[in-house]
């Protein structure tokens, strides 16, 4: 059965989805790589903002304690800060500030996270937490100026429910922090957007006993966030992991829930950002190398918009080092490129998405239509990924559209660009290389020439407005079509059988 | 019936295709289009030597005549020629100085030849002419040193025996000219290269007449020049022209003419250049925008190299001025690339040839194979043109071949890169865009996408040091196939059943 | 006598002198070199507009008349303007189009101005030049979107009271071509900008006149254009010019001069635009490669502001062509920059203003003082010109300021930049040089390196919250003071005597 | 009295001072910022070798343990091993292979150096040891081929002959460390370069009962490499350090005493490798940022290479961890360059050494003089330090040559650039700046303005082949004078009398 996409837009396409990204360790921005990633991403996608973990932890060197005639000081040292954002902000995207984790001398415990030892305890001096927060903040304020960090969302920590990021998972000790931090914020200025407390899915009612506390305190906040993954338990191979997976649908059900939670409270009707989201949590899963994982994101890229402010593809690049330096080129990292910019199949989706126009015309369990300014009409399909039958997913999923273009009649220019398991897949040609842990340049080049969606374009006859667009899908593909009505500019004395390889030439 | 190619090397593979490449007139080397052409194609093919006409021409502005204190005197000026020279050797590219065409103020008469007037008549003053040569040779050795020089080939005059180029196609003037011309150059250093004496095609007995002449009084010649093309005469349309066309096996028996002519005479065993040749040797004939043009030309890059010391395609790029400033960016230009570097398909005939190893294994009708000191077999395959039975064309041609890898057993990634009428077809694309004669930005971004090769990659299974590469062709595919053993890094403990997409990712 | 600069600013600083920049004629800009030019232009200077002739002369091919099936029409073809128009856009600066000179195959009569042959006749069909006019603009309104042109003024032709610039300087014959041009742009959409009549200097009644015209005829004016050169009659040498020169204070009358002749006429009140402004009107003057140019223009950039909405320093580069290709580096141009960028004075000059606040706080006769939002006070100063007694022109041009700064007490970082005879003078180290007419890449290395203004740093001890500023000029000097309070930041513990080099190092 | 610089030359100008450089650990090799500043440094300065610690540190992620199937393996990983060198390529440096320091899961024991700490134990399995030392030379053969690779220098540990550097400094177990390594390097194949003991200053006879070991069980060596220092013990104070220096002649007799120490053994007449050397030994000494530092050390970059094949600056870049992250952008760094590529006054040192010519014609205390192919003579001049009377120091120290240049008469154009306490100096702005820890983009431009040489030229007259050079010296000024005989082309008509701005131009 046709679907006929209305001719005039049901709304606008929101732009959640491209809001934020996720990204490693703040100090980590100071590699070339990570640059050219980023700078290679803004170029195709175009992120708003970037959150990560580490700005405080000990890498960054912001807190320096020292000895002077006796007595104790403190530096605040922003010497690696500047460098970053200062880079951000070339790059054209905004830090979305993530306050953690604890420098080490200031650290009440020494319990880490992570291979790169982030510690996770709380501060042995509050007030000096309370220094370190006001002079980052004031540092930002005073070289960025205040109208720019006003737009810099700030987040307390980073999932404090779990005992590997916060102590305990202390939730009395989370909220000590939160307060004194969104206080000291706004002692900065009024303004600054605080907010928390970046939860892992599986919370239970912490959103809950957050919203009631700061309430009774009448704490500052100026947003929520939270996480969202759908994997199960790890179990670990050397140097990577296999997870069970739930339907995309769970993302989307955790995207609605601190609304859903929240409702009632004095927090209903806040900003909620979700601050992490991807398939699996694990940064050495392969499915983020897959077209799998493309595929069955797809529909929460479309209809995520609907139920959050932003989600945030946790992360933007596989420079990540939270299991350690990775040991192959391919490692299932969360990157949406791996080192060295090879592009994984989501980061087409992505990419696709920023194709996308901004006024929505439809949205199905398998596509997205949209028209931009100039009238041309983006589709976005894919085939849907059913979790309980693989062996038996179709390559020839179909689909049939009715699109309205701007022409009455004549004909329609469609590029379709498309990624699946076969095509603008260089994990699978890597596979098929041999797995190279460290491929050469002639194989980096291969890997990115094969990493490029397959690109075909097509005449489209309108007929009454209309073209209809029959797409036949391979196995995890994920396809976007642009349609264009065709403005003929042929003169009238152009015959193709006169060209040369026409099959007509020789006759006279 | 399947080829074996031999696993020994029958020889090395002549580089005499990339020796040298065309270009429109010397002033337009200042524009940014084309340095930024220069610099894909010097990336992605790399010629070592560029030839084109106008050096001496006014738009230059080597010739500078003025008064002073009631005398007459010339400045000899090099304002352009250093900024071109200097960019071309930049762009890892060498002059092959063509001397000509006649300044304005030293013409004899006011025949031109092109839109941008070239003067074709002999010199009012011969004194001057030398003067004139000298100068500029002397400059360019003042500038880049003797070494570098010497390494140039300097060529005299364009075309003499054609009247558009040398008025009257008068032999005599002609002899008269190189005669000077030569002798002026040795006179600057004597180990310099002179020749000539470019001729067009058709020029009946113009090479052994010339030959004779050189002997008969000792004029210097260092090598021998000529062109080759397929095309009849030109029917007009406006803004451009249709042709009828020979069998590209004529381009190289023109290619075999000049060794075969002075065979016997003084210039018998002198490298022969053939520096310009293409299908039709009009700048508004369609057919080199189309695939069948990069077909067609296939088995003469392949071949050519056997017969002459360099065959330089006529031209690189489309900022090429002969019949005016193009109307449209796709217009019949002789360029590789368009305007704005959106590339053809004989671009990528070119920039498969560069991807082919040193060594040669084997050569077809339809196929060219080498391998590389990695080990790694290239093969180039080609849809042959059958000019009498287009329409019958098989958009199905199939080719087996059975070719040696560097491993006994195991298997082989095979990268395939192909332009046909479909794929990596910008022509084929901006036609099926209404043929937009000046395309905005989004639809340059998309003919830059479409004009790539369609890549796939495949596993080979290995046998007794063997893969069987079977290749089905489009109609005038062009197809490059980039073999090498496998080294799998695979390590034991990956099971790919247990990837989430795999198929089998949710049993337990 | 020391200057008081006033705390509290007089006003804004216009930025006139930024709005717009001339050009050689529109093909150039195609050129490599003018781009990298224009390049390091925009981003150390930053001009709004730019602005050259020739977009509809016979090098661009817009105009392209042709024959099909026995009947004659026109092609317009943009080719080449969309070429040059993306490349202005993509740096930042905008077209201030002039409409100009006539196609060959659409005039009346062949009389050209430059080397480079400009039509100057009337249309042979006045309403093909109306197609022209309406193509062209529509064709910019169609790729560049409607807002964005409406900001592009449209100027009718060029200086049509000189007979080298339109044929017999015919008003009447200019005022027919107005009529139907504005008329013509207009019907394209009424609020696009058209304007003219970008007279030279001396015309006399012709503005009147013009003004006159359009309003008995009802024709759209937007803007006036005029021109202001200060040189009289020029006097020839091989390659060059000389002339005499009236002093700087008669371009600003010049400027000045419109306003006052349009008092009462329907035209009052309109904007002013100096379409072409410099010392002289010959692109082979050496002034225009001197400091003294510098100096000599120093107090019409502080000045020309409060006369007119913009003047154009004719031209950016060297890179034009009006009296034929330059024969050596340094040849008197208007370019701010020779080919191949080296700075010239008068570059600096511009250079100084682009770092001067947006707030005005003085203005004398041999200075200007802003301050920037970051309380940054800027002093631009010049040792005035005194056309009359050169030789005595002190090399100790004395001037003495109270400099209002943002604190009370402490001290002052003080940066001057200053360009002169001897400092920041590429055409005097070429001078020394030899003046070589094509110097070699180390020789132009050599000319960029002295090309640059000679920097110095000072700390000023403020009193009072002022400091005071003691300048020395030297001949033709241009300087740049940038002042700013100093925020102490040394640590109590540094101490300068224990540094190694401090001259106590070694004592213990 | 004027120094008589003779015409011939009596050698080669040895460039034993730009054969290596050092730099901080290996994995900041990843760094934006490193490669920016090493991109530089390669343009301007050009060294050949680059040699840092941390090669095998668990940063780089090189020894990587794992259970599989219940028993223990290693991999071998090179991730981030070949992005820095393919990057070192790609900036036309190549490694000085350092192998250390200990991989923390292959350490015997838990000593570490710097605050990134350097596991400085030896391994806790010898075997495990060559295993790393062999898979990560194969690798590098691997994939830099053989060729490349046998130019490297693979040096065995660092310093062993410190405590902090390794394990009680045993001498005992550094040769068995080498002994193992070297048989290793040379299994790969024998033609590889090992050598060692990099032996901080001060060794006693360390290297003497070195040579004893290898000669006595035929380890191979290759070269010897010991590294040089001229402070006396670190006086802290907070984030930096005082020291007292020596005399720079210390410098050079340091540089001599491997070859001193060794004549007579069987390590006599090996290559000698300073494979470090500066004036502090101290990351946080603000000498390094001096314009002392550039004249202390001018002298022995001037004659090192009379010593010792190599002697490297420690180090090219401020980026840089071994105390920790700077606090501030001038925090005593090695640095040529600081954190965001403000240049110091050794980096100009550096600079002008590369632009000397091949021909040495004269050394003296305070100058060394050379001439290029082109005839170009280069003086580089310093004011001498006096480490006894700095107080005294003149600001105004003379030097009077006579330099031969290649023309018996006219001109000759010299170009002098120089570095001072005043000039050059960065340093000295930022000082007058306020110091800020952390400088905005504005004051960071204002740095690198003021961190250029001033330059100045001048046309000096020449009498018998040669010119009069006195020149002037500023406090710790090191300049260079870049001197060329003048070929004067300006024509016969230039009449400097009538150009504007002359003094004469209003005269008729």
């Amino acid at each position: 059965m046709r679907v006929s996409v209305p001719k005039e837009p049901t709304g606008r396409l929101s732009d959640a989805w491209r809001y934020c990204v996720g990204t490693g360790r703040f100090e980590l921005a100071l590699r070339r790589d990570y640059q050219d990633s980023l700078a290679l991403i803004q170029r195709e996608i175009g992120f708003r903002y970037i959150r990560g973990h580490g700005l405080l932890s000990d890498g960054v060197g912001v807190y320096r304690p020292y000895e002077h005639r006796g007595a104790r000081h403190v530096h605040h040292s922003f010497t690696y800060v500047d460098q970053v954002v200062d880079a951000y902000l070339d790059l054209g995207i905004k830090p979305f500030v993530e306050l953690g984790f604890m420098p080490a001398e200031l650290a009440s415990g020494d319990e880490t996270v992570f291979w790169w030892a982030g510690n996770i305890t709380s501060p042995r001096s509050w007030p000096e937490w309370a220094d370190l927060v006001r002079a980052t903040v004031s540092h930002l304020v005073d070289r960025y100026g205040l109208d720019e960090v006003r737009g810099w969302p700030i987040e307390v920590w980073n999932e404090p429910n779990l005992k590997q990021f916060w102590a305990g998972a202390d939730q009395d000790a989370y909220h000590r922090l939160y307060e004194l931090t969104a206080h000291t914020v706004k002692e900065v200025d009024a303004e600054l957007q605080v907010g928390g407390p970046a939860l892992a899915p599986g919370a239970g009612d912490w959103l809950v006993r957050f919203a009631d506390f700061v309430a009774s305190r009448d704490v500052p906040v100026d947003f929520v966030s939270q996480h969202a993954y759908t994997t199960g338990p790890a179990q670990h191979v050397p140097f990577g992991t296999h997870q069970r997976l739930a339907p995309a649908s769970r993302l989307l059900e955790q995207f609605a829930g601190p609304g859903r939670q929240l409702r009632g409270t004095a927090l209903a009707g806040l900003p909620v950002h979700i601050t992490e989201f991807n398939s699996s949590y694990r940064p050495d899963n392969p499915v983020h190398d897959t077209a799998f994982n493309a595929a069955y994101l797809a529909p929460v890229l479309a209809a995520g918009g609907d139920l959050v402010d932003s989600f945030s593809y946790w992360t933007f690049s596989d420079m990540f080092e939270e299991v350690g330096v990775p040991t192959a080129l391919f490692h299932g990292g969360f990157g949406l490129l791996t080192h060295r910019q090879v592009k994984k199949p989501t980061y087409h989706l992505y990419a696709f998405m920023a194709r996308m126009g901004e006024l929505l015309l439809a949205r199905g369990q398998d596509h997205l239509v949209t028209r931009d300014a100039t009238g041309r009409v983006a589709v976005l399909a894919w085939a849907p990924v059913d979790l309980t039958e693989h062996d038996a997913a179709p390559a020839g999923y179909t689909l049939a559209l009715s699109i309205p273009v701007g022409a009455p009649q004549g004909t329609a220019f469609a590029l379709r660009s498309s990624v699946s398991d076969e095509a603008g897949n260089a994990w699978a040609a890597w596979s098929a290389m041999g797995r190279p842990r460290s491929p050469d340049r002639r194989q980096l080049d291969t890997l990115r020439e094969l990493a490029e969606p397959a690109r075909r374009h097509q005449a489209l006859p309108i007929a009454d407005g209309r073209v209809d667009l029959d797409l036949t899908l391979d196995r995890h593909e994920v396809t976007l079509v642009e349609i264009t009505a065709v403005a003929d500019e042929t003169p009238p004395w152009w015959d193709g059988s006169r060209i040369l390889g026409s099959g007509n030439e020789q006759e006279d």
